[in-house]
């Protein structure tokens, strides 16, 4: 019935490197891992409706109080929370960007306009961005940094357009799922304007940041009580199962795990991006745990029979073929797939 | 920021015993728990979202066609995907009923009509019931055995509320979560009616069947595709986890796992209803694994007091104080029960 349109899809086949799906390559940490398995022991009982202890956690790790706070069976729960709970009647998105965004508020029945990202301007939005927010508008959705170009807009154009959204009535939802794989995540985060704009939406995962994928869990932070009750009013009340709240509370606890998969990442960023530009493709320079470039129509193919599946994105609004994206991993899986990408396009 | 109008609520303080939630007695299967504990483990992937195995497995336990086959984070999130996929503008439920019907319908904008389940009946539904079907109505929710009377509607019954629905046009959403626990389901479910009405949708739960509520995982049957796409086009991808995923394939390969717990129930549910009755209660004649009865109005906050959560039921449409409903356990945990109510109403 579902068309699977993302990456992740290995399930239909196997694969020895999945570069398709961006998650933490330092894997589900063992404490998170260990109350994950104690939730599962507990799994006679209904989850906390309440998500209490999670929500305590979130608290103390985001400065927020925990009334600002909505948990998610994923984030992308939460996306689907926010159209059908507001049901906005018209939309603006970044093209390109994640497909569920597009895939909830057209559930709901709203309608979209389009920003289209530039290759020529290097996938970045201009002043031109803040212009198209306007008073026939309800909802905004920027990705910071942008899936899949990995794109960052910086916190002055955010804000910008936050203030746009204030004047105009519009709730902006900035989705900041890949914002700890950055190299200065506090410099980028709108969380500071949280309390005093009580139309912006800060979107986090613990799916990506804690590689816990499979299990289920983000939340959302806002400080209009009226948007995170009109979500709510749209979910069952156990949406988090006890295994993602026991694991997500044990995630929060951890010290180090983020910070080295950051700085793994800095470091891999670079090497793949040199390794693929040497290679003579096209790569931007992205700020995510993620690289998006450029290369030859085949070349997606070409890996899947290498056993290594990248993200094609040319099902994406705005892009066509040829355009790639993957995730930064660990260096023993980087060289294989740098080697098979050379070996495939002829080079070594 | 939600209430809690549900049994289970474990969290805002300790219980002895918790007889508000209808889970099955014997606890989750040991093969069940350590599937959900390898799903654990598998948790850095992204689930499978078309639930291949799973939906492979409930396709021989069901003998209905995959494609037949729709899998939610509970069987909760079904009901508001119904709700919010469909839209209907009208609908009728019987009270007293399961709360997420109401709660569902009402987020999807949706109007309700009740049908009165009387006591001086003993909540069992008449022909009038079917005379309210008209064709302004949209949707119909039956929960057979009804939540929380525990009084089972006969198939000749609903066959002529879903003929009458299927001439007016109207979805009957039959949930038989708890028809497993029935002495015989065989003779009750509507599945042999799934392939002929494309009006009909079932609804299954392995919370409760398989004691694992904390995990999250039910789903639905109907032959309308239309339908299956409406729901799951307002729910993200991957909705079910990992560990609900194999938790679940794992529940269906066990062999009388369910038949023991009927069989439990079977006398427990006597053994209960016996000794209630000569504490003086009016319990009703269910046929699911809980009990409804009528007392003492300080009853719940009196069995609260020594350790011990009932459902109290006076928040459920139509009902007053004063009704209660209580799981089916084990021997052991039912006498102390028994013992309780005892004391607490001076008999002994």
């Amino acid at each position: 019935m579902e068309t699977h349109i993302h990456g992740g899809d290995i399930y239909s086949r196997s694969f020895e490197l999945d570069y398709s799906v961006n998650i933490n390559p330092l894997g589900i940490p063992r404490t998170v891992k260990e109350a994950a398995e104690k939730g599962v022991a507990l799994s006679e009982h209904y989850p906390d409706v309440q998500c209490r202890t999670l929500k305590r956690a979130i608290e103390r790790k985001e400065g927020v109080s925990r009334e600002a706070v909505i948990c998610g069976n994923g984030a992308a729960e939460l996306i689907f929370a926010i159209a059908l709970g507001i049901r906005p009647g018209k939309a603006l998105l970044a093209a390109p960007g994640f497909a569920e965004y597009e895939q909830a508020l057209r559930a709901a029945g709203c309608s979209i306009s389009y920003y289209t990202l530039k290759e020529e301007n290097g996938f970045e939005a201009g002043r031109d961005f803040v212009d198209m927010v306007t008073e026939d508008l309800d909802i905004v959705f920027l990705c910071n940094p942008n899936n899949p170009t990995g794109i960052a807009y910086s916190r002055d154009f955010l804000r910008d357009v936050l203030v746009k959204c204030r004047e105009c009535k519009v709730v902006l939802v900035v989705d900041e799922c890949f914002i700890e794989f950055m190299d200065s995540p506090m410099e980028y985060t709108m969380r500071p304007f949280l309390e005093e704009y009580d139309n912006l939406f800060l979107l986090k995962a613990f799916t990506k940041t804690y590689a816990m994928a499979g299990l289920r869990l983000g939340y959302g932070l806002s400080s209009s009580r009226a948007l995170l009750e009109a979500m709510a009013a749209v979910m069952q009340p156990w949406n988090v199962s006890i295994p993602a709240q026991m694991a997500g509370t044990a995630a929060l606890a951890e010290t180090g795990y983020v910070e080295s998969a950051r700085n793994l990442i800095r470091s891999e960023r670079k090497y793949l991006t040199d390794n693929l530009r040497q290679l003579g493709l096209t790569v931007y320079d992205g700020a995510a745990n993620f690289i998006f470039f450029k290369g030859p129509v085949n070349l997606g193919e070409a890996c899947k029979d290498a056993g290594i599946l990248l993200r094609d994105c040319s099902n994406y609004h705005s892009l066509g073929a040829g355009y790639f994206r993957i995730a930064v991993r660990t260096r023993k899986e980087n060289e294989l797939l740098v080697k098979t990408m050379q070996r495939i396009m002829g080079v070594s």
